[in-house]
């Protein structure tokens, strides 16, 4: 994607004013709606919106669609109230479920309204379920069969109709429950009098609507399969997972994570408008300035010390970087673990017990560099073993908190993506502050 | 995936030893090669070898491939020669290329060896791409017919085999060269007579072998079929990459970005051995001790006003911190710009315009914050003006660097992934410590 992305970019913004429309039309024009919709994102909001005007009718829904959270709202915030309305005067529950919370609630009203009454009850049915689980991203279009259907049954539904991501067939029970699934291939060679429960996978995955949908969504991918069906708690058949939704969910999940860390979500715009982008950013930093100052205050203690022992104050970076350094490793890797679901209370002491080792080695190798340095650079040995109890102190502290912190909060069943650095660091910063500096009071003054 | 995993790992470790393998022995029977592999993953090393010699040894390929790099390495470190040669002694192309980066050489010569024909050929035509390129990832069970095929060809093929992953047929031309594609669903209701031509996609993307892998897979995953044909610089078409392939190279893609961040690499297992684990962060912690040592340095310039003015040596974390997080902010939206090519140098001017307005805007509320705060603190006007001019002049630094550092290293073929966000760090820290310190030692003394 990235080159011609990059020369269609080019080609857009090098227009001049005058040439610009005719560019950005015949680029639309060209385009599937998912490269359109990633231009769309790359360009500044002025372009971005005279790019828009120039987006035939009939594929603006499919690029909404496809657009990120935030940059989709900065187009649908100019969109006049008509034009909504002729634009989602037929779409369908999928579409409007993955639009809806981009739309004023007004809107959704008005396309529910206007919605065929099986479309509707999609809807409705997605919107039981929170959008963290399974449910929430059910699709409708699948092939299903009664249990006792055979080979010539399948057959004829194939020839009719074979909905995308669609590689296996449900057989159902009289009560609409999900019984088995049959591949197409398998259906294929058959003769035509074989039950089809003949033919049917021997252990075939189901998802449960009330399970989470990123976990759902890695099953999937992993199923070898192209969808799984989806069923509720008493084991009905909603519908099935395919992999096209499982694809997203999954980057949407890995997205949040790159961005989390950084104290932003996944929907954020490139070309976000500066006031918002602002105040977005402004809550992060005050939370991050709470922390800091707290790190402040902790040295402040040490004010009389500093004073004398002017090197210390010079040191105090290294003893605070090399905690949050070893630290941010542990809780990225634990982080993962978390996610994955691999770190748990059965295997926790053993993962602890090797990251502080894994801690203490290095504690152990970079006090005693650090302590050298730091003794030929002030010319003080005491410096020297001032600054290496510090920095092992704070490199096994870090290793702590790097395990225990993101376990915690995930306990806690906050996002350990987002609040464990911000912790982690505020941690390692206090504990190096506090180590360094009392350290040295006791022995250099 | 999460909670049943979890489930399964505390009944393995909670086993008494004399137990444990009778429990390992049931779960690894009954699960999927994708669980056994995240369960096996999650196992402190010990734990996963014994586990591993309860795994049935039809099964032991699958779990194998499914494994991270580096705990996959784990368990083929330890096996007996004659061991790895019957598991590699019928492996597939595909599966060897996906295993050659953990095993000795050697082994895959003589997997080489015993391999017939025609999947040794798919091998080496793999070999011929870099692993970060679409041609590497090829699969080769693809249903193809000759250009001037008709219906009752296409069916005749279906009925014979549908390969996983399958929903279109593909049609070539007498050289081999990729022409069009053919949904399967437009076969199944259509007469037998008709060329398959005639049903053919009006537009659908081919890959080329030498784009690059990750770009090829988001195509993939976007294009609502489920793989897409990859082609040589002459058009032959060499297979295609499904979409099972390309969920792994994008999920891997992600965790690179994730684990990267952090200095790791995203085969990292969550028991490396304690010793192979330090050193690989040992390196991470080096190359950030130099930067932290940097900063520490510019700090030393300032050693005479520290120990006038000791305030500014409580405050200096504050400074370092707020450059720190916004240029961090900053740098976390480039590069995921980057890296799905949106970022170019048409868009840069205007991108950094808005990112230097966001950070002017927050560091004039912040610094007016931090300003007022400090003079109170340390009951000095002139303290607060300090600290404001300099956290001001840190914010703006950060998102110039946050939009240029990440730019550079991409334009120099550098992951900036890996070291914008050390570089990034040592900028603010050094412009914040100089900024601060210099200006305390204009209107301070």
């Amino acid at each position: 994607m990235t080159d011609e992305l990059q020369d269609l970019i080019e080609e857009v913004v090098d227009a001049t004013k005058t040439e610009q429309s005719r560019v950005i039309s015949k680029i639309v024009a060209m385009q599937e709606p998912e490269e359109v919709a990633l231009l769309l994102e790359s360009l500044p909001l002025e372009q971005r919106l005279e790019a828009w005007e120039n987006v035939p009718e009939e594929d603006r829904l499919g690029i909404l669609l496809a657009m990120r959270g935030d940059p989709r709202e900065s187009i649908l915030d100019t969109m006049p109230l008509e034009e909504m309305d002729s634009l989602f005067q037929e779409i369908d529950a999928a579409d409007l479920i993955e639009l809806a919370e981009s739309l004023p609630n007004r809107m959704v009203d008005r396309a529910l309204k206007v919605m065929d009454a099986q479309q509707r009850k999609y809807f409705e049915g997605a919107q039981k379920y929170k959008d963290d689980l399974a449910g929430h991203w059910v699709t409708h279009d699948f092939l299903m069969l009664p249990i006792n259907a055979k080979v010539r049954d399948a057959l004829r539904l194939l020839r009719r109709e074979i909905p995308e991501y669609v590689d296996t067939l449900f057989l159902v029970n009289r009560a609409g429950h999900f019984s088995e699934a049959v591949k197409i291939s398998a259906i294929m060679g058959a003769p035509d009098h074989i039950p089809l429960v003949d033919l049917s996978e021997e252990t075939f995955l189901t998802l449960n609507a009330d399970d989470d949908a990123v976990d759902g969504a890695m099953k999937v991918q992993k199923s070898v399969f192209t969808a799984l069906p989806v069923v509720d708690e008493h084991g009905k058949l909603l519908g099935r997972m395919d992999i096209g939704t499982a694809c997203e969910l999954v980057n949407e999940y890995y997205e949040h994570q790159l961005m989390a860390s950084a104290g932003m979500n996944e929907d954020e715009d490139l070309f976000a408008p500066v006031l918002k982008s602002t105040q977005n950013r402004a809550i992060w930093l005050g939370i991050n300035l709470l922390t800091a100052f707290l790190a402040s205050w902790f040295i402040g203690l040490f004010e009389a010390t500093l004073q004398q022992v002017v090197a210390l104050a010079v040191l105090m970076p290294v003893v605070a970087s090399m905690g949050g350094i070893s630290g941010s490793q542990t809780l990225t890797l634990i982080i993962r673990g978390l996610a994955m679901g691999q770190v748990t209370s059965a295997n926790l002491p053993a993962l602890l017990k090797k990251e502080l080792s894994v801690g203490g080695l290095n504690g152990i190798i970079w006090s005693i560099v650090i302590g050298i340095v730091a003794s030929y650079w002030f010319e003080s040995a005491m410096i020297g073993i001032v600054i290496s109890l510090a920095i092992l102190a704070n490199i096994v502290a870090a290793a702590l908190s790097g395990v225990v912190i993101p376990v915690v909060l995930d306990k806690l069943k906050l996002d350990p993506a987002l609040s464990g650095a911000v912790i982690l660091t505020t941690v390692t910063d206090i504990v190096g502050f506090v180590a360094f500096l009392g350290l040295g009071s006791l022995l250099l003054i």
